[in-house]
């Protein structure tokens, strides 16, 4: 039967949750093959000078173990 | 005094959250009338090629009962 | 040591959930200084005539006291 | 062996948690049979002038399927 | 230093789920002394004939060792 | 867009659950203007001579940014 | 884009878990069609003369709107 | 009106989580009477030699009180 | 198989939460043998005059039923 | 001190939950020494033409660094 | 009846978790009069040159309303 | 933009949760670099004749991705 590995990664972004989602996605892929899905488990973000200055997406990323 | 109920539905979006839950609440209000709000329940998606595919919302939906 | 206090403010937006904490942290930052950062604690909205009618986002800004 | 389905149901009252869970349970009665327990998921309630304007709460009805 | 235990105690009531509280505390106080405070963790009731039967409250009682 | 703030607060009571919201948002009425709704976050309470001696309702109220 | 539905509902089994889920799945899909996954929400069960007596295990079921 | 008591017990087996639930029934029920129904808290176990060597099971299980 | 109760006991200490939890658990040993583990549950403490009065930890206190 | 990690891996089976654990904690033992604990954090599963098709079980697993 | 509010706020400590949490009430003693509990919400720290730089302890604090 | 992942470790100590995490926090050094913060997610421990044996803390460490 299959068996999936979930590593935790944070994600950054100026412009959006989404974006900062693709952004730790990406990163991931750098080392990992088979993504599957993944799971937001916390959103926060820094502010600066009174403005948001980014998006911070906390996810899940499953990936089918070879 | 006034009741409503809630119903959980995923909408899917290739772009954002935002867009994913638009489409949730346009598919339920096919079927559903006086939509009164929305909550969100849970945020994920799926990842092909190493890229997100599409973000998944669920939300609850709120609807006043006649 | 430093240390922070924490409000809970919510903000809305027609446009998304990242333009709704933008303008909760813009709101907050009239009456306080020293804003480090933002949380996201719950995600909802209103719906009017079966569409989305407004993104609405409770975060938790945290900012530093003198 | 038994099975039993789940909704959710908000009922409201001017007066109580308690009468507004009975709002909701009689509200739900009227389209299924053979309701079996009630699960409190959520108590909130809307503030008019100051004062507390009704009670509100979100409860998960049982029943049994035939 | 005081040292508190607590034990879990569930009380049911055909009126409120106030009344459910101390109808839990009152039989925990026939074998229990010193009890200090009461957290509510559950509700949830029966449903009869397609009314409220009764009203259920796990409760937290904590009580102060000797 | 509207904004709103959340503030946490304890009403307590002699009587009952809804009893000690009604305490809590008179209280907070005092120094707010435009509240609009409240959130019940928990519930407990003392107990004195092996009774229920009064109910404490933590709520949060949401109010209006002018 | 894809929309999921998903409904709350409860199996029970004298024998397992396992079993109880696929008692409920197989109830769903006596009126639900495309139904894709499920979720583990709650597990319980009763006692009688001693004994586990059946095993109650609530799931959300996702099913896709045609 | 009816008082129910619950306590926390873990069963442990080689086999399967339902089976640490009959136990941790079985051990509850030698000193209690009136077991009504339990409540699953947590799943875990222990790993021996890179296999699993328990099922841990933590229930609540509930009784009436007389 | 080994069968454990879970007992919850709170210990309070001028100094630490570390502090604490010893007071816990050296109470509970009194009247339980064969304790074997503890979880903190729950951190909080009473101020007086402006300072920190004490530490109170609510631990879970593990032990083996013979 | 002893130092414990902990990897979150989601094992699958058509059997039953244990046997989804078990696969999990035999799929990590290829990599892995030292595996000590395993916690179960999340239960779900896919389902074809109306049957469970398979269950797949969260699972985090502690082991010793050395 | 009385009436309590309750704010949040982040200590830090070079030392521990026990003193961050007195370096949090001792600030907001210095606006705050009739404080009477603190309950700790999260705790957290930052890292520097791969060792632990300070403990953060976010409390809330309830205090009177006259 | 910056992506950072987060791994869990679990350190023990004789002395105090604060030195718990300490070690862990150290050992996790040992393999990463740039490590930036740390969350504490779990605080338990071993008892052993009748006293605390050890604190033991799950933290998650977040470090910088280059």
């Amino acid at each position: 039967m299959a068996v999936y590995k979930k590593i935790e990664i944070v994600g950054t972004s100026k412009v959006s949750f989404a974006e900062a989602v693709k952004v730790a996605v990406a990163e991931a892929g750098k080392s990992l093959r088979h993504m599957s899905w993944f799971e937001v488990v916390e959103q926060r973000g820094s502010i600066k000078d009174g403005k948001v200055d980014d998006f911070q997406v906390t996810v899940r990323v499953g990936f089918k173990v070879e």
